[in-house]
């Protein structure tokens, strides 16, 4: 085994000033709360929890065009970003701490390469050789 | 109570002609079986299986460009989408035999409400009054 991944979850892109009232409407829509995060995290990202799964949503402001994308998470990014990048996707951004690496399919999607945090993680990921 | 809904899953809408590549695609990235779907859906839809969650997925042939989107299910797609409305969201395309509507977030992103289907929903859905 090389490294190991799963799906974790799904950000939701807001391009919009007002992230307080992005959180709301995504949180009442899906009938989940909202949960405020810590200091800077918390300038950009509200988390949604979501009672019925172990996925990780968060409402992100973004200066980009709204849109949803997912993360999947691995205990080695690069290893994981390698696999993708062999599968077809393309790396567009790598954050300078190598905590997450942004993709894009084949098929235009963006998603994230993000590392592993899920409790489900070591009897869900996915092994690859 | 006048109804209830969840989040059911997300689809994957790839522009593309080669509906089985992007289907090999995001089964190969997320570490998730394909599994064919029979006649006409087969021709625009390809289910991915999630074995460590109840969430509906699957890859579409679509027009429009490429991206995520969330599907809610509900008890009453009538009552889900007026509920929605009130919370900002708008009514774009509803289906003639009003199985789905698709509808947009008051900031931006596409998503539809679909009939409830998930073995999960009595446990799991929110209810509205």
């Amino acid at each position: 085994v090389t490294h190991r991944s799963k799906l974790c979850g799904f950000i939701i892109d807001c391009r919009t000033d007002d992230l307080g009232a992005a959180a709301e409407f995504w949180g009442r829509a899906l009938g989940m709360e909202t949960r405020a995060l810590p200091a800077e995290e918390g300038e950009k990202y509200v988390r949604l929890v979501d009672r019925n799964s172990e996925l990780h949503i968060e409402v992100q402001k973004v200066d980009h065009p709204s849109r949803v994308h997912l993360d999947i998470e691995a205990d080695d990014i690069e290893a994981e970003v390698r696999r993708l990048e062999s599968l077809g996707a393309r790396r567009i951004v790598q954050q300078h701490s190598h905590t997450w690496v942004v993709m894009e399919a084949p098929t235009g999607q963006r998603f994230c390469v993000v590392r592993k945090s899920s409790t489900g993680f070591d009897s869900g990921a996915n092994e690859w050789r």
